[in-house]
């Protein structure tokens, strides 16, 4: 380990960061986003190696992670369940003991969040959250750096994460990772997150691991979250890893379609969100995510520069 | 994107790109060949990376477009069905959108034509057929830079790519993609092939995309369609996808096995190719296949050089 | 191919190498790996592909190698089973032809020896032994290493070999691939092996490929073979291909657990090794592979280790 890194600092939930730690990253892939733009070379990672874990399939994890960490001049191994499935054939201590001697970082997507905590508990590399069942705190960055690009102004230190406070996102639909990730971001920069989900979908503080309440609001009723709100985000009805629940859940669903009706209680410069893959018609109607308010295309991007942040700082530190 | 590159180039059939192209690439891969085989560095895609998108198997695409990205200092994130079928979770357009804003050029092999040329539609950044069901650009580009290497003279601009006119291309077998590119190299480059096909197996001028029906001759009988060829080739009788059709097949191209008779009545000096994996003893004798008049190892590293070439010409644009 | 390289190296069997060959990447992965530690970037083989060919899964050897080609400055092709079955979709020496001629270095985990030395003898560029049912020599190479880090003493020219000498290494339980190369490297190196296996899991003298058979003592007593040992080592009971004999080898095996009892009859300072991955309660207890006498973790470690020195060895020669 690199002399003076006593302390290693892993991202398995939202809360794993301070708000003034989330100022510095939303800065910096700002900046990394621009010289991407740009194309102008900048490879701070040059001989680091991440190991991905997928238990998962996944695009978009895997697109912008390992693109990030090439384009920052360092290399990926990408471990599918086929070639090592977590706690199968070892114990995930040993896997962890191992793995992270041979590489400088560890993305893991797998099913219980206590998979994760096990690794990194064993890890002598910071280790990454890619989604759990319970958590997706990479998305939310992304989220979150995609609302602030849009709609926050920039200042000589970057977007003012202080125009956050108070900001209204109504989350529609599954009480999902996404929507657990919602409330820790929450809880942490200050804003309310309206929910509603279908009976028996509900959030749970705590799996989300909130330490007070008053950071969401729930709503039976979809249109009421999205009242006021200053972003409406949802996510499909089915999750990996539900697809038995699949035809009860379509039923459950049925009134928790973002459409333009929803939309138009929101505020009038409200943005539309989703993590993508969508499903036009079910979760969100396509005139939504094919609208004006929508900025999925440019979430899905961000991924790329708020994780390049990410690594950087867990990799190197701070910068400047 | 790049300041100044306001139309992106795909490579997504033959005819993609005019015969003075096809002359500034074979000069191009010529010298990337010669560099690699001298050990000198050039990796003027230290930047870039490409995405592959495999939703057939592959030995020789994926390995000559990996290693051939990586040797220009690329990188490569390598997709497989597994981790993202075209069209399944989400619209091929979605797709598209995403990962095109993620990295610098994709690459993908596929069943239907249009699949392709509804990402490459929606896509940011140069899209490459690694093969579909009707098509094959990529080995023809290697094919007939494999021909001029040892058949065209070189000279101060490369080879001479005039020496291809009125040149004869036998193909014998499968009226598959294969055969529809080599229609449309000879459209454009001013040869002529001539086909036999079995009965049913029959190419489609449709199909294959050309304008005229003069760049061919169609011969039921294989031995007529190799007299006076300067290059013969073939392919499997059974191409991937088709594999269900293998016992009528195996009945059906019995004659139009590629054999010393054959070759005996092409050219004297004429080349033998085949794409590969060949089936001794089916679709090309062992005596032809690794006999003298055999070019397939040439055949087969040059895809390596040829898409290198490729690569850089729509990355970076002409050199020089 | 370089000029002046006019004769391949490859490593497919332990003895492959000589001593003095020895002597060489044991110092080199020595260097190698305090350049890694102190994170100096060390990058000979900036311009070099390495082709990986699995058909057996694999966490240990697929991460040493790729991270450790990435960490010299090189890149990967990893193809699987799915991609590339050796010898099914074309004879094993079409691949090594066409695969050979694109990457610098294959390494390829199969089943039989015999269809690694087929692809060897047809391939351009050298060829590594990542595992085969015979062999696994790059895992004695990174043992050994071990054992010279944590007993030998360290001269002006590195671990001095010498040491090794009639020392005594257990071998307990399966007759396997891991054995049979134990007993190739006494004979090179000059220890001895005490193996002890249920009977019908023999180690075969003649698979194993050893010249005099004074390398190596065989006991029925497990106990008898750790006594006086210098390093006791073993291995699942069931090794990757063999899952259908597993009922059958849990009750064969049952006395070759490596426990308590048998480290104390070996030296004092004797150590224990373990390839991994482990079933703590069968082939060892736990109170053994996480004891103090354990050296399991570097043992992995120094796969990356040893392996780049390899890696380095056979594309570059040797250094200094």
């Amino acid at each position: 380990m690199k002399p003076g890194r006593s302390l290693i600092k892993h991202y398995l939930q939202f809360k794993d960061l301070r708000a003034e730690e989330y100022a510095y990253l939303f800065e910096r892939a700002r900046i990394i986003k621009q010289r991407f733009k740009n194309y102008e070379k900048y490879q701070p990672l040059s001989d680091r190696t991440l190991a991905m874990i997928f238990e998962k399939a996944s695009t978009r994890t895997r697109v912008s992670f390992e693109a990030g960490m090439y384009q920052m001049g360092g290399s990926v191994v990408h471990l599918t369940t086929g070639d090592s499935q977590l706690g199968r054939s070892e114990p995930i201590e040993d896997s962890a003991r191992v793995i992270s001697r041979m590489v400088d970082l560890v993305m893991i997507r797998t099913y219980e969040q206590t998979k994760i905590e096990r690794f990194a508990a064993h890890s002598r590399v910071p280790v990454i959250n890619g989604l759990t069942n319970e958590f997706h705190p990479c998305q939310i960055l992304a989220d979150l750096f995609t609302y602030l690009e849009h709609r926050a102004s920039l200042g000589a230190k970057g977007y003012d994460l202080a125009s956050l406070k108070n900001r209204v996102v109504a989350w529609v639909g599954d009480g999902n990772n996404m929507a657990n990730t919602w409330l820790q971001a929450a809880e942490i920069l200050g804003f309310t997150v309206h929910v509603s989900t279908p009976s028996g979908y509900e959030v749970d503080p705590v799996v989300a691991g909130i330490r007070n309440q008053d950071c969401y609001r729930v709503f039976d009723d979809p249109m009421q979250a999205c009242a006021g709100a200053d972003l409406v985000t949802t996510d499909v009805w089915t999750s990996m890893g539900f697809e038995a629940e699949n035809a009860v859940r379509q039923d459950a669903f049925a009134n928790w379609c973002v459409n333009a009706e929803m939309m138009a209680v929101a505020k009038p410069d409200a943005l539309f969100m989703h993590c993508l893959p969508a499903h036009r018609g079910e979760e969100v109607s396509a005139d939504v995510i094919d609208g004006q308010q929508s900025v999925v295309w440019d979430e899905a991007e961000n991924r790329l520069h708020v994780q390049k942040a990410l690594m950087e700082f867990l990799l190197v530190g701070r910068i400047g």
